[in-house]
């Protein structure tokens, strides 16, 4: 998607540790116009699938999901990650790793919004290592559900995610892939 | 707003403890054309005050903002909440105190992204004690942004939240209004 790359390499830059920060316009400080562009993007590319449900983690893809229901036409879902109040007790759970925080999370959904009639389009913010994701399907599967494919604006080519994924015969459409980092430099596919 | 306070008196309902149950359309499984509805609703509240960010906190009000910041046509920034991964360390910070579950989270904004030029809309789902959008407004002042107000979709009469905010003179735009609960059913204003 050229509005995506072309702001990625306009905007994006690649800090310490050669984290690559979008946080200037896709999950910290958002960018509205691109974000609805992005989610019409994902929708019109599964509109085929007959997507009933839209899921994501907690909480940075929650702004794309929500632009690809919306296009859709489906209730977005996202997996709670964080106990901030009151969730349901009868949830689907699965646990999900951060090797950024080197911690441990379960994700949950309550039982009332997943079923075996769902087929659900997952959907996130980046792809790196595809722990989120991962999770996310057996969220799905938990739940008899079927998982119609992931889409994302960012996948990192130089994370295993997307590749396992894709091995597991998962349909991955991301907006822009990051091929890798060549001195300080984000060089697209 | 009629569209949602129907829903809230057909889907909501009252549980263990009288926390009412919105999950169902709001902050757990979301239904994204009642959410383009409100948020397109509190833009036209505030199109006169013009905005430069919306400002929400993580993660429950992020849909809402979303819709609102888009059809405001500017950015929307969501203040971490949690510790997921990289933040930058150049951020303006406010503690804030969930009640539900006696405990403070600090909110963060990155300095790049609020600052005195700056006219700002908090939003988010739920204004209960008040206690996150107390916050955000002690980040935009920090910033020495002002605030043009506050857009939630419900507003707890029940709780302090709403008349503190306006008795600071903080305009406050509630798109649904729980004025008590009576016999376990829920009664709007």
């Amino acid at each position: 998607m050229d509005e995506l790359k072309r702001r990625i390499l306009s905007d994006a830059y690649v800090g310490e540790g050669g984290i690559i920060h979008v946080d200037m316009f896709l999950n910290h400080c958002m960018d509205m116009e691109l974000m609805e562009h992005m989610g019409n993007t994902l929708a019109r590319r599964f509109r085929g699938s007959k997507i009933t449900k839209v899921l994501t983690a907690e909480s940075s893809g929650i702004a794309l999901a929500c632009f690809t229901g919306w296009a859709l036409e489906v209730p977005v879902i996202y997996a709670k990650k964080f106990q901030t109040g009151h969730i349901d007790p009868d949830v689907y759970t699965a646990e999900t790793h951060s090797f950024a925080m080197d911690k441990t999370y379960t994700l949950k959904v309550s039982k009332r919004y997943l079923n075996e009639d769902d087929v659900v389009l997952l959907v996130d913010d980046i792809l790196s290592n595809g722990q989120d994701i991962l999770s996310l399907l057996e969220l799905v599967s938990k739940s008899g559900g079927e998982v119609a494919g992931v889409g994302v604006a960012i996948e990192k080519a130089t994370r295993e995610g997307g590749k396992v994924l894709r091995r597991m015969d998962i349909r991955v459409e991301s907006l822009a892939t990051i091929e890798r980092i060549e001195d300080g430099e984000i060089i697209l596919a």
